[in-house]
């Protein structure tokens, strides 16, 4: 079927390729005309039959303002998806926003990263079954061969929100192994850490795909010399956690792996300085001055 | 090659059918006399031939009086191996004990569960060198196939060692898809639960071995109606915390994971009846009594 893509990022650009793989038409707009099949977002919409089909693959950041523009342009009958990170909060009142205006609305969680290409991508979907059904075919080719890979969660939102839950989960499972790697080389027994990293990827209860990618980095870098742990965040594992907060599920394992990436961008730490305070004021403990 | 096993328990007993469908033999001793092929631990023995190599796959709690009965039925040159969960730091004094009466000695941290019969089990060995190439045959037989789940981790400890940390993540692992499934069925948004557990099984950077399980286990019981949220744990958390502690290795995904383990156990916690009791002093806060 022919579909509008809006983003020809690291993810669009892949997923445009895939979806061609499976003899799709892709029109691709991308503000770099380097990589954009038209030259306006005006422009991609001139080039679709109605009804037409947009998938927006934006950064979260102007995933509002592209929505937005592609309102004006579309017209009844059409239908807009969103496959970004956006909030799952953000969903139900685009949809009500479009709505108004006759315009079809569906929210997708794409996970798979650069590998999508090749191997497809895992999609969580939240909308209608008629915008569902009306999509099939084009989940079809994004989803990874075989019976996984795909799921209507639910209503408008779903899938953004099984999305972020992925993500929370993904947090707490790297750093379930990089505790346990960080054990491993500050032991003095283990005489050789990527090995064992290695050994768990079959045969074990450990083994996963993450687990591959960790033993992919120690083979081109033994001891990870080549990177800081200086490590960002995009949004999904706090929602996850404020999730959590606003339906009181303990969430302590997520929620630490989250934390962890906030003091791994301190270079001091305001709260550690007051726990330095407090054992010299009440113990006369030795601290350490800031230098 | 010839090899004795002590201990034919669900570990143990399908060991002995995997390594004797690779042609080796296998002679197991067990003290259910059922599964057993001799009528006692000497009756072993005897079968045995010189130079001896014997392997323990016997619960934690038995296998030092497993190996010093042994120690008194072998001779000079012979070998024995623990694959069962020993705490990594009673491996040297092991090893010493045996040295002064000329019996080899290694450590195998074994992972696979009951799936390593098909499948082949991850092995993290431990032990002298020459010691690992006289069971070269063996360790062939229980990997798995391909480049995978082997590793010659250190010296006599370095097997236990390296199986611990990889229980510890997997105590991580486990909870923090916990606790992305419990925020699942909290939210009033997804329909799908199962759904989008089944959905991550592929192309999602979630996927893992035990998340397969998780789907299984929801497939069999959708809201995992048939279980209690008590949980046991057999050690391998807790020396891995107390290992993080000793090294100082910040291990708070782990940790969390573990006393979660506790907390759900208690059926009243004193740690909560505190928490009340001081917000009903400072507070005048309502609070629930005890029924």
């Amino acid at each position: 079927m022919q579909l509008g893509l809006v983003g020809l990022g690291r993810m669009g650009g892949n997923m445009r390729g895939r979806l061609r793989a499976a003899g799709h038409e892709v029109i691709g707009y991308d503000r770099n005309p380097e990589v954009s099949d038209v030259e306006s977002l005006a422009g991609l919409i001139e080039r679709l039959a109605s009804p037409r089909v947009v998938w927006v693959m934006v950064p979260a950041g102007v995933t509002d303002a592209t929505i937005d523009e592609l309102s004006g342009l579309l017209s009844e009958g059409d239908l807009i998806i969103d496959g970004g990170n956006s909030r799952f909060s953000d969903d139900a009142p685009r949809a009500e926003r479009l709505g108004k205006v006759g315009i079809g609305y569906m929210d997708v969680g794409v996970s798979g990263g650069v590998w999508g290409l090749e191997n497809g991508y895992a999609l969580m979907v939240g909308g209608d079954a008629e915008h569902v059904a009306r999509l099939a075919p084009i989940f079809e080719a994004l989803k990874p061969e075989g019976q996984f890979g795909f799921v209507h969660a639910g209503p408008v939102g779903a899938g953004h929100y099984a999305k972020m839950v992925h993500n929370g989960i993904e947090y707490g499972l790297m750093h379930a192994y990089a505790e346990g790697y960080e054990l491993l080389t500050k032991s003095e027994i283990i005489t050789d850490v990527p090995g064992v990293i290695k050994s768990w990827r079959e045969g074990s209860v450990v083994e996963s795909w993450l687990l591959d990618l960790l033993d992919r980095a120690l083979d081109a870098d033994p001891e990870l010399a080549a990177l800081s742990g200086y490590t960002e965040d995009t949004g999904e594992g706090r929602w996850t956690v404020e999730e959590a907060i606003r339906l009181a599920v303990p969430m302590n394992v997520i929620a630490a792996s989250l934390f962890a990436r906030f003091v791994s961008r301190q270079d001091d730490s305001p709260a550690m300085k007051a726990v330095s305070a407090l054992r010299q004021q009440f113990g006369g403990h030795a601290v350490r001055k800031s230098s």
